[in-house]
């Protein structure tokens, strides 16, 4: 069964979702709006002073829940993986500063590399950035992606090699990240939601919508309820697997991004109590 | 172990590939370049009569591979789904006045429907049609398309999927188009293809590449070689699961429709000839 939305207590919103707002902007208006939950995009931070942020975030008792994205392991060369890897442990010193506590991964991919090949570098990138994330007790949630990224965002195109993945290191700060966008055709969905809760994987759960028609792979995704994803159910199975923390919205939308954000965000609220 | 191809005797193209070209300069452009099989989309030969198309395919010394594309089975109402069963029993009487061998079916999806709904009514459907493909002597191919399709065009999103409803009908005139374009990413891909052969259910096998990146869902195929998707290794499955049939060439390209067909014939056979 899945519960009755009656209030915004649950709702966040990734700050990509308001893309035109200044990061302080946003956080006035969420509040405004009585929404509680905040998951912060680097670019929307970047060359702010931390402390800032974790006032600001007192200021209007938003709750930060992650931290948006780290990953990209996957790489031809050496040198680049390395890369990588440091620049996930710097995002997990920043989000332990602004008091994330939880970095989503999205995992990477090489279009010149298999894509087995590719997750055994993903896997390599987690091992070695875990010991950070242990240290700096902020979650890492692997977020498996549509299959129309696995060229060069996700090698990982489902939540079983998402919970394998996890199953694999077996370790509190290591996770998945639900989201309905990247999932919802799949048929195995309601079982490996079940397994990712089972083994206290699932750490975080995503809303949008797929739009019908789908003008563009990265930047139309819809408002929930504008299209055919199955919200209530795939929540239902959410929070049957024992999932109870926030429901982030996260929408990349040209579309949206062109209209009133105050708007916008109206429409988020009405959707989040109506369709999801 | 694959194969090496070394000449063009199992190339076949489909002629939406080429898509400016009339049907019958297409048969005659092909011949020229010394391709061997064809697959015929219906709007191709729309207002030929049948007689003049089975001449012009005899002339030109052609092989006709698939009619391309019946299904699209589910609809909200049933006058609807009746309908796509009785042009699917039409598009099986004019593959066998063309001489056609197989109807492809690209399955459909009905987004107000859950995909499971959708995918009953497409068992319902193919069950109605049958007993006309055995009467016909022409083969069903059941194509898995992508999951991005799952909207609206297919619910049908994995081989899995497809080999399931293969297997469910079991029947020498039901089996499976294995494309690609819709499943390169699959980790059970070598998998579903042996079973799909096991099964004697490995009926086509189309050729494509994917783009990095991909500018549009439907019309950016790249040809094969330009993109990420590692066709040889694909081939060797499917080769090793005994499909001894066509390399069935499907490309939706704006980009190669806006160039000069003969060229980009020339380059489908060189690709097919390194890259396939």
């Amino acid at each position: 069964m899945t519960s009755e939305i009656i209030n915004l207590e649950k709702l966040c919103i990734h700050t990509i979702t308001t893309k035109p707002l200044a990061f302080e902007v946003a956080c006035a208006k969420y509040a405004a709006k009585g929404i509680k939950g905040i998951s912060i995009w680097k670019d929307a931070v970047d060359g702010l002073d931390h402390k800032t942020v974790v006032n600001c975030l007192r200021i209007y008792d938003l709750t930060p829940v992650s931290y948006v994205r780290g990953g990209f392991f996957p790489a031809l060369e050496k040198g680049k993986r390395e890369k990588a890897m440091d620049e996930n442990i710097r995002m997990l010193q920043e989000a332990a500063e602004m008091e994330i506590p939880m970095l989503v991964l999205v995992c990477g991919a090489e279009p010149g590399l298999s894509l087995q090949t590719s997750r055994d570098q993903i896997r390599a990138g987690i091992e070695a950035i875990l010991p950070e994330a242990q240290k700096r007790q902020v979650k890492l949630a692997i977020e498996p992606l549509h299959p129309m990224y696995a060229d060069t965002r996700s090698a990982i195109t489902s939540l079983k090699q998402a919970n394998e993945m996890a199953e694999y290191f077996h370790d509190e700060f290591l996770g998945v990240a639900v989201d309905v966008y990247h999932l919802w055709f799949d048929e195995d969905l309601e079982k490996q939601i079940k397994r990712c809760g089972k083994n206290k994987n699932l750490f975080a759960y995503h809303l949008s919508d797929w739009n019908v028609p789908t003008a563009d792979m990265l930047l139309d995704r819809g408002l929930m309820g504008e299209g055919c994803i199955p919200l209530k159910q795939i929540r239902g199975w959410v929070e049957e697997a024992g999932f109870s923390g926030f429901n982030e919205v996260e929408i990349f939308s040209t579309r949206f991004w062109a209209e009133d954000q105050d708007l916008f965000l109206d429409k988020i609220a009405e959707a989040y109590l109506q369709h999801s």
